[in-house]
């Protein structure tokens, strides 16, 4: 190696020691006749000195003319500080520099090379090797490593193998969009990249593996929000001869295990919570139970007393902001214009304030007598000092906008801390729901998923349809949905009827599954799974809102890699060797 | 679970215990009053009985009618064997069956299920699922997955941290040809596939990761021939601030651990040879190094005597093929048509044995005094029994084929064992390879190697580019390379000069890899790697030769997944949304 140690490494039982560091120059000060260069690399940071009279002048000269980023190696001495530095593990001593060499010089970077940048998002990502280069981002992917294999020595210790499923697979037409390759030998035929490895794994477990496991790259052709990326990671896991609760235990174990390993956190059982309890105590299915303030459906309290909006609303249901009795005029605007945005598009917010001896004082108060304000109280379960906040309407939207204002609240009222971590399972999810713009039923999970036993009577009658439960269940995280599963159909004639209730004929669930289907036949195990995204669940234990920074080159809400400048056109070459043609003009 | 136990877990101590066991019907005999059934999963066998009048007759009823590979469940009491069976670790007990349960029936499966089947390769593929069911194709995977497992503990170990890189990248004009996807949301433009994450793993580098590593798949779109995929996968690895010698050392040390950890084999060193002495003596960079038989150069030991083939020749070079002086004339025709196949394209093969008494007979014996004959043992170092084999031609050609003989006589001679590893490091490979076809000089490893410091003037002259060595290095095991890499450019200058020598213009050199060479202003340290063909390693650690039994679900020589037929066809709205369109009428 160019050096003998890192710049991490060194202590106070080096001093003495002759030893080259390498590394990059983040700083240097000349102060009081010292030349000072604070030299790093991944490891750490080592102070340099050069004194005048004592280090050589003719190095100093090399010292003098180094920019911030230069690529160095130093040779020299190990010696005590003078003025320590308690904040870095190297802070006891410093190097007394006897030969500086420059591996390679650097311009100066498009922005700071420190905690704290002055770069833009843009910038940053074009120079994304430097961006890399900082501290807080680097940690990011080192914590994503250890994470990787944290995970893997879990599941290789619970018997798992790990598969490598092909990349070069097959269009489906159900799921989201795919992305397509064309095949030069086959032409006119494309493959599709794997939006995930399910029929695989579920081939695996006909096989006989019994546990499988992989850390995959997943593909989706879809229109990017923030924070979608289009290729992103999974981690795909399937197990035979299992039920349901099963597959909870082994993974609430990876959880556990994670917690430990990576945060050490230790946790008891993860709490489990049926979907429908879900929707109607938090309006969500991946509620935030770091905190409680549980929905309450008012119907019965409020309506009858003469107040239209509620009497004529589908559903009136309300929440307990504890303590928030003396929010302001301004702050209830605020909440109201928060719940009335187009994209909650809630008609209004009724509030109410328990006051000083429980005297409850609302903004409804000409529709509504005290006594029957104390009837909210106590449905509310609201002491002095709350406030009570109710929206009213279709009930769908209600509760999906009384969800958001929870979450908003929960914020405010800092309940929502990035340290606090409530994993939750919410189980038995609909098997199938409906979509009003394509007419038809849809899997709510994937077509692959089980109905319950007892539900599978529901299927027979279109009334009731909706209605039948799956096996299957979400991981969630402090809100966040960080991995989904189900126990799978493994007989044919179910998932031929499963196809069928989704629309497909015979001819064209065959042609697109018919392996699957096939497979069926020749001796499969009941299994299910689970797949985790990685990205995710990195930037959750990492205390972060967005995945961008916890995947090194990722692409930007167009789906392009601002560094490298792709996508990009190809060549006429290309193009007609894949028997091809774009339908753009001049590309 | 569905089991209390796996089909490998009873032994003797687990008699008189209640179980319940599931897997599937492996085969069923009826004998001697007794129902016996073998039931099968990943981890084993044990044997099930139902007996005439001691288990009950409804069981024994379902009993009878359980094909091959039906999936059962089945509860039972753990006996002691009447008769034991010492090759299988349940041998000694068996389950007397109180309950069984059909979970899942199975049609006759199209191929024996056994570790030797009846299957054909089409067959096997189609059914991939019933293929990876049999014990020698699992074993295989498992294989796969206990190596992949001992790289990361091996590389996490040594600091190196695993990065995911892009799978959307950019098509590059240099190397094989791309993968490419169109891109919906940038009509016109196309993503790539990588060939290869080597230009993110140099920017992670640049960015002071210090140790990188992935196990990656990769992607080329050549034709194939036998053995090789489009989709592949690599160990791919970086490392800064290191010269040759250290990444030698590191991945020695990796192959070291895999042979220890995998095969219980201990290495010394691994042995290093020039590139140019792998030529002169195997004729061949990815020597097998099991056995010696080396190269013996005879242009000075047999010109001049008259023997036009040889007088004319630009190289005359021979091999002791020790102990086959015995060899009979047919033996010795199949040879030389061995190489005068057209992929080989000698002309002929001279041969001589060395009789009894040190006596040397020839095939060109009229040209050949025995004098003569006694200086081409002396050259060959040949013993009584030993027979030389010559050949004769232009040098790269003749190397070539008596490369490929050399390899012939090795496995005639049983000096080729699967069992047996020989591990060594090719090093200092040529920079550039001049390929006539395209008229101009290729890199031999890739753009982005570093050339020899000693030989950078080399390439200054257009006689002597051609010698000029590069810091690139193979890691070949039993004449297999496994690995290769080298020591890369970090010096911007450098850099832009190889895309010069390779035929690039400065602007396709900026609008290619423009990112990578303003990368190397920023401050880009040295650094190298080396990438490991992955479904090789686990091949050759496998002592297979065809690394498709390596892969879960592979494709075959058309590159199709023949079990879910793919690639194939996709709709007109699909090839609409992405701005493309096929050439191929009906498609």
């Amino acid at each position: 190696m160019l050096r003998t140690h890192t710049n991490g490494e060194l202590r106070q039982e080096h001093v003495g020691q002759t030893v080259t560091l390498v590394g990059w120059v983040q700083r240097t000060r000349d102060k009081g006749g010292i030349l000072w260069i604070d030299l790093r690399d991944r490891y750490g940071i080592t102070q340099l000195a050069l004194e005048e009279g004592v280090e050589s002048e003719e190095v100093r000269e090399i010292a003098r003319h180094l920019g911030r980023e230069f690529v160095v190696s130093v040779t020299g001495t190990v010696a005590e500080r003078y003025s320590k530095n308690a904040h870095i593990p190297t802070g006891d001593i410093e190097i007394r520099v006897g030969k500086l060499e420059v591996l390679n010089p650097a311009k100066l970077p498009p922005f700071l090379i420190e905690d704290d940048t002055d770069g833009g998002d843009e910038l940053r990502m074009k120079y994304r090797y430097l961006d890399l280069r900082r501290n807080p981002v680097r940690n990011n992917l080192m914590l994503r490593h250890k994470m990787a294999q944290a995970v893997r020595r879990y599941l290789d210790g619970q018997e798992f193998i790990e598969v490598e499923t092909p990349v070069l697979i097959k269009s489906t037409p159900e799921g989201a969009r795919d992305f397509v390759v064309p095949s030069r030998m086959n032409p006119g035929e494309f493959y599709a990249l794997p939006q995930s490895p399910q029929t695989f794994k579920q081939l695996l477990m006909v096989s006989g593996f019994d546990r499988y496991f992989q850390i995959v790259k997943c593909f989706r052709d879809e229109d990017l929000r923030a924070d979608r990326q289009p290729e992103f990671t999974q981690i795909d896991c399937e197990m035979a001869f299992v039920t349901q609760e099963d597959i909870l235990n082994t993974f609430e174990g990876l959880v556990r295990y994670l917690f430990k390993e990576i945060k050490n956190l230790d946790f008891p059982t993860v709490p489990r919570m049926e979907y429908a309890d879900a929707m109607r105590w938090y309006g969500n299915d991946k509620p935030d139970v770091r905190f409680d303030m549980k929905f309450v459906e008012l119907n019965e309290v409020v309506k009858g007393q003469g107040f239209p909006v509620f009497d004529s609303a589908e559903l009136v249901v309300g929440i307990n902001a504890a303590t928030c009795a003396a929010y302001t005029r301004k702050q209830l605007d605020e909440l109201t214009n928060f719940v009335k945005r187009p994209q909650l598009g809630a008609t209004g917010l009724v509030y109410a304030r328990v006051e000083a001896g429980g005297v409850v004082k609302s903004s409804v108060d000409k529709f509504y007598s005290q006594e029957e304000l104390q009837k909210w109280k106590t449905a509310l379960n609201a002491n002095e000092g709350d406030l009570l906040l109710i929206l009213a309407g279709p009930a769908d939207k209600t509760r999906k906008a009384l969800s958001e204002l929870r979450l908003e609240m929960g914020q405010r009222l800092g309940l929502r801390d990035k340290d606090t971590f409530a994993p939750l399972w919410v189980v038995n999810f609909p098997l199938l729901e409906y979509i009003e713009e394509e007419g038809r039923y849809f899997a709510m999970h994937h077509p692959f998923t089980s109905p319950k036993p007892d539900d599978l009577h529901l299927l027979d009658n279109p009334e009731t349809i909706g209605q039948a439960r799956a096996n299957a269940y979400d991981l969630v995280i402090n809100g966040v949905e960080v991995g989904g599963g189900s126990i799978r159909i493994h007989d044919r004639a179910v998932q031929a009827r499963m196809f069928s209730l989704l629309g497909f004929s015979p001819e064209e669930a065959q042609a697109q599954f018919g392996f699957l289907l096939d497979a069926f036949e020749y001796g499969a195990p009941p299994h299910g799974g689970i797949a985790f995204g990685f990205d995710r669940l990195c930037s959750l234990f990492g205390g972060a809102d967005s995945i961008r920074d916890f995947i090194a080159f990722p692409k930007n809400n167009s789906g392009r890699d601002v560094m490298i400048d792709s996508p990009s056109p190809i060549s006429q070459v290309q193009l007609k060797e894949l028997s091809i043609k774009t339908d753009v003009v001049g590309k």
